[in-house]
């Protein structure tokens, strides 16, 4: 049998499915399951929504291929609403609609790198963007964060981390596995970095609908004259909308990267799905208060967390944000992993272990605790005060 | 502005939208628009098809993250529908789905090569093939193959094109551009010389259900002991069920190549779109003889395409197959872009010229006639007799 592709062939299998596996070996006894693992909302989408897309999904418009690009009136509300969060001049032109935020990354990183090029990702990181470029052989370079700032990188990091064959910096805001919000500053300064170096600044914002302060934009980057040359935004209508299973994202950057990413897409798949596409083009503008309201229900969901772990002997919340707790667990010399696989079968609490997102992650946790309502989460409390691994 | 990675820099733009512009350019002065430009069924999709679109779409089951590999249903539907085709001992175990072919293509050759790497093919190609391995790095060698036989390319030529850097031999049957069915003694041939020089056998099966000669299987590879170490198959529900919207497709392959592939299309989307994949699991079984049905009109098409190329004054039918017809135009020394565009624009007959399949390939048209209906396809022979290149 000939050898598969050896950066492929090492690559670990996908951590969500091997975790819903521990699920499945849990009895029962302490009460009902408590998933928190994999990052989905834990409402259904708006019933208005599943009749949008019914329809759609209905017609033949929706049965034929599409533009590459993604649906005209798509990109065009998509951008209208990206200009008015950020007060940015951004139109449908700036936008490429892709199958979900996994595949916005995919085709910006081939647009931008290739094998042998490398990209800069924080430590820890979302493992599907440690993945894709490590199938497609682009170096991933690392910059540190910790506990101690947050989670939070500096600009002296990023700096010493660059050398000649870096063409990106990936960053993840609010953060996938951490929760950290990236200061709207911070991100203008670090943007300013990438520019002088004359690399691209790629920030994925899947979890931006949750941010709890919504005074002023993430950041003000789309306002930089130039931002087309150096920054790509990367967004997935998953969470907000609460449809992954219709694979929508987008991509909102210069018209000289979607010409480019344009061709990526055209061999990944042709056009996205489109009969979500067709549904969020009604969905955008109806829908903004139902999102508001989910945002306020995800900030109490947040506040739940952080009163479960206040307090809670051995256990520390070290970041949270919009969508994920990122908690230090009470065994320092045992690794996260074996401690969320004790923790699903044994207490019924199904989180990701911290090893799944980088280097020295091992005595941390991941609790996407949106995927539970403040009832469901207030029930944590009690499994991980009363959980001891046993024979420790 | 830093430089984008070369390799998608100078892929060329996607031919299908610009040949889309030439079309608009009809002043309509000869009659109505023929488009036998793009590969997609010219009728739609069966009523019951749209209404089970229309039922999973607008489903809660649907909206939420499905598995990577596709619906378990689907993939058991689809593993008995080929096993009964073939007349093999296969499975939805041997099924990744994917989010159409173009996607399949690319899921595969990253799990069988990486940037450096050769992968094989005919001349002329699938251009969509050839774009995806150059803009990996993946380099292409070529296999000649020519009208004097019928675009069929035989075991010798592909042995003498063999190098140790040769990963996969990539072929497509039946063949785009060329519409040239590979006769399955052929494929078994060269499915025993890629075993011997252990290369993986790249099948594209596309256009498989509009094969008229249905008596046998397209191939015996199935049937062979140890067939899933070298071999992948891969198939589009696009054609056959009239929703490349949808964007459905599917691998067939080894146990052990399905579950490299799932760490691929975890970071490529995560998984398919899923209410397609829900939809067709009716549409297998229920739709065989709608299929059936299509299958003799686009033999009907065929025929119809074959009396409009007969005896017609300079033009030249080379090759015709399941879905596509290739034919020489009568200008020798004109590039096949320039004569299509003109035919285009002044005679309203859209189609796509040769050389976006490959080298020396100016001297064809690919006409897709699935796309038409054999009255419009009767249309075509009086636009050719009275097409003359200005000038010329």
């Amino acid at each position: 049998m000939p050898k598969f592709n050896p950066l492929v062939a090492r690559l670990s299998p996908p951590p969500v499915p091997s975790v819903a596996a521990w699920a499945k070996s849990y009895d029962g006894s302490r009460g009902p399951l408590l998933d928190l693992s994999q990052a989905v909302p834990g409402y259904p989408p708006h019933p208005d929504m599943l009749a949008w897309l019914g329809e759609a999904a209905a017609s033949r418009q929706a049965a034929g291929y599409g533009p590459i690009e993604g649906e005209i009136p798509l990109r065009t509300a998509y951008g209208n609403h990206v200009a008015g969060l950020y007060g940015a001049p951004l139109t449908g032109r700036n936008v490429q609609i892709t199958a979900g935020c996994n595949q916005a990354f995919v085709a910006t990183v081939i647009a931008l790198a290739g094998a042998g090029d490398t990209i800069l990702m924080t430590n820890p990181y979302y493992f599907n963007h440690e993945t894709t470029l490590s199938m497609l052989g682009i170096n991933v370079d690392i910059v540190p964060c910790d506990a101690k700032s947050g989670f939070i990188p500096d600009v002296d990091s990023i700096e010493a981390s660059l050398h000649s064959g870096v063409k990106a910096l990936a960053l993840v805001s609010p953060n996938n596995p951490t929760g950290a919000v990236y200061p709207a500053a911070l991100l203008g300064d670090i943007f300013d970095l990438c520019r002088r170096n004359d690399i691209w600044l790629i920030l994925d914002e899947t979890y931006r609908d949750f941010l709890t302060d919504t005074a002023e934009p993430p950041h003000g980057i789309f306002s930089i004259e130039g931002w087309q040359n150096h920054f790509v935004s990367l967004y997935s209508f998953s969470k907000s909308y609460c449809i992954p299973g219709h694979r929508i994202g987008a991509i909102t950057c210069g018209m000289q990267t979607v010409h480019q990413i344009a061709k990526i897409m055209d061999n990944l798949q042709i056009c996205p799905p489109r009969a979500g596409q067709i549904a969020l083009v009604k969905a955008i503008p109806a829908l903004a208060d139902w999102r508001a309201k989910n945002r306020l229900e995800i900030g109490r969901r947040s506040a739940a967390m952080q009163a479960v772990m206040a307090g809670l002997d051995g256990w520390k919340l070290e970041a949270i944000g919009a969508y994920f707790a990122y908690v230090r667990h009470p065994y320092p010399d045992i690794s996260a992993e074996f401690v969320a696989g004790k923790l699903a079968t044994l207490a019924g609490v199904v989180c990701l272990p911290g090893d799944y997102f980088g280097e020295i992650q091992e005595g941390f946790l991941r609790f996407a605790f949106a995927n539970a309502d403040v009832e469901t989460i207030g029930l944590l409390r009690k499994r991980l005060e009363d959980f001891k691994l046993p024979g420790i």
